[in-house]
């Protein structure tokens, strides 16, 4: 079974914005067995948009559209639909409600927009929103579905999630793909496959991707079989060889994020933790309160960016900043203990280092990082060097610091 | 003049990874004044590869390719082209001597996968590749000029910088194209229009797009013009109009950052910042210290998730929280008060809300955020919903609290 996406949006053809979408249904799609065979993204313009329709019907068994939706006037996919598939628009009370209730929370009053958001294709079914006032349009002509998506990427996303995904996996049977990806983190990629070693005979037919990032190597495992079972234990027969050699690294599977998996290891274990941060200037604490539930665990964090700060909340004395300066050993340490004692909890974290692009010195470059970790049994500090780029050492360093959360709670060396 | 752009790859078509190619290609070309027509994607086959070759060399004036042009199997590009083009593959003496150097620089032994890159279409011109191995081509069939590019995104955009553009330019005449973009905040897309009115005269011929994120609206001009000054002074006027219906809501222009505009506003006025967050979780000081010399006005941030660490840190009465609950008028500006005296800052910022997905209640419903504002004229505090999910409130609230700090330092009601 094979889709088409077409994306549409004048600033997606000046590069003004990424393509997230494409990539983001293609994903989904591919997760459920559904091959994508063409990208197409087109401008804000009738004629491109109705062509792009056209040969996507064309080709395909299921076309995606994403973009134009939107109350404004350059918003024409809603027009361009109707037209396609021979329908009129009109006032639809389902979405009317749907509107008005969303404007009354947000406080918004009603406009001439908000009018012609309650239009709607007549042959069309509504694919909900659950965030925004553009619904989606499914259109069935010929069996093949047809469906039309806002292209706010939240909106979207959700709406593939829990509408679109539902909605096809039925369709699809016969020869099954499945992916299934474990994610790694603290081990550069050339010496995770150097550790996994010849890969003919862990994988036995599978494919193997590595994916590097910021926030670690994933390593994506890709298995084409005849039914949903037989791809199921081929994925569990490699992932096994895989995680005998290199398991130590990896902390999650397929969306699991570290904080989450922190997360669950702390909540399971009913311990607290309090994070002081310098250099990561609040993402660590942004991370962990991602996770819903995290106020179990999470009692506060701090960013001392002064050395006054640092003083003041933690107890840091001002002589060991004069003496080691800020970005040391001895204040990370100082900062784990200080934020755990001060927050009265089981562990404490702290990271202090210089994110660049100015500040570095020979003997403290930009990139330089120190993480503290303290619990009732030790306090230490880790230095890492995570380059040139501000955002990078940001994301790397927070990510560095739940790695070793998580290894000290699973007491891997 | 109108180009296509043809992306080819199995890794964009599963979404394993973001197109980033084609964005940089449409704004290196629009920045010469040609316009993307279209933008295709398709997987590694012959067929798929010859169709989007067809029907790009049929719509448009120029065609660019990325993709497919390394020296493992699935690598089938180069011969694909051969074919569309009539043309032959043979052994190309200036791109060995290129290659060998290469591999002697690199220290790698030659092989066979060196050998195929060698070979080259005979009717095609060398696009060189200043960093890699596989060499771009350039077929002038009926002067339509057709490029293929690697698809390593380091070595496609030297070539597009280095050759691919310094080639095009001058077959542009007579025309630019110019778009400039105003960011703002705090206004959702329909209000925005209402308020702007009828664009007929405000855009005298100029494009106006909305472009709506969790951000806020992004509004985007375009001007095509016979030279830059027109265009520019265009894009002037354009901006003014739209300026004194809206100003107020925008905070700034092309990439700025919202928390770049802060920091620029409080550097300016040599003035200190410091923020107390509850539901933001840490995101708003992440965003504040993602800006390279922030440490001269930001002094320090709270993420008080524990009501202990509210009274604890920020001096919030304890009964307070009592009685009006910790997301509450009261207790938002009690910590941006709290926060700013314990700092010794010009200004203090909170936020207290209820994220979710779960601890809503008929009153306190989930994305109900009180964002407080303190300086040393006034406390206040402001109420808001952002809806549903978890993440988006985060990222809304952060926003918003930025956004009242530009307000308040410009002394915009």
């Amino acid at each position: 079974m094979v889709c088409e996406i077409v994306t549409i949006g004048d600033e997606l053809l000046i590069g003004q914005v990424l393509n997230t979408n494409q990539a983001f249904i293609a994903e989904k799609l591919n997760s459920i067995g559904i091959d994508v065979g063409r990208m197409t993204t087109v401008g804000d313009s009738s004629a491109s948009i109705l062509q792009a329709f056209e040969e996507g019907m064309q080709r395909a068994d299921i076309v995606i559209v994403t973009g134009g939706l939107g109350p404004t006037h350059d918003d024409i996919t809603k027009k361009a639909a109707a037209r396609f598939f021979d329908s009129e628009l009109a006032p639809n009370p389902e979405l009317r409600t749907r509107i008005e209730e969303i404007m009354q929370t947000r406080n918004i009053a009603w406009t001439q927009a908000a009018e012609e958001q309650t239009m709607f294709p007549k042959n069309a079914s509504i694919v909900k929103n659950p965030i925004g006032t553009a619904a989606g349009m499914l259109f069935s002509q010929g069996e093949k579905p047809f469906i039309i998506l806002p292209g706010v990427p939240y909106e979207m996303e959700a709406m593939m999630e829990q509408s679109v995904i539902p909605l096809l996996a039925p369709l699809v049977h016969g020869s099954v793909i499945r992916h299934h990806t474990l994610r790694s983190s603290g081990i550069p990629e050339s010496i995770l496959a150097q550790k996994i070693g010849p890969l003919e005979e862990i994988l036995d037919g599978a494919a193997l991707a590595f994916l590097p990032s910021a926030a670690g190597v994933r390593m994506r495992i890709t298995v084409h079989a005849g039914d949903e079972p037989s791809a199921s234990q081929k994925i569990q027969q490699v992932e096994k060889r895989l995680l005998e050699k290199v398991g130590r690294y990896v902390y999650g599977t397929g969306n699991d994020e570290l904080e989450q998996v922190v997360g669950r290891l702390l909540a399971d274990r009913h311990l607290t933790i309090s994070v002081a941060e310098s250099c990561t200037g609040g993402a660590l604490a942004d991370r962990i309160t991602n996770v819903s539930g995290s106020s179990a665990y999470f009692e506060r964090g701090v960013v001392v960016y002064s050395n006054r700060s640092k003083t003041q909340i933690l107890g840091v004395p001002d002589e060991l900043i004069q003496l080691h300066g800020a970005v040391s050993k001895e204040v990370a340490q100082a900062m784990a203990s200080g934020i755990r004692s001060v927050a009265g909890t089981d562990i404490g974290v702290s990271t202090t280092g210089i994110a660049g692009p100015t500040g570095g010195s020979p003997e403290k470059p930009v990139g330089l990082v120190w993480i503290g970790y303290s619990d009732r049994s030790a306090t230490l500090a880790i230095k890492f060097n995570f380059g040139q780029f501000r955002l990078n050492t940001k994301n790397r360093a927070t990510q560095a610091t739940l790695e070793l959360v998580r290894r000290k709670l699973l007491q891997i060396d």
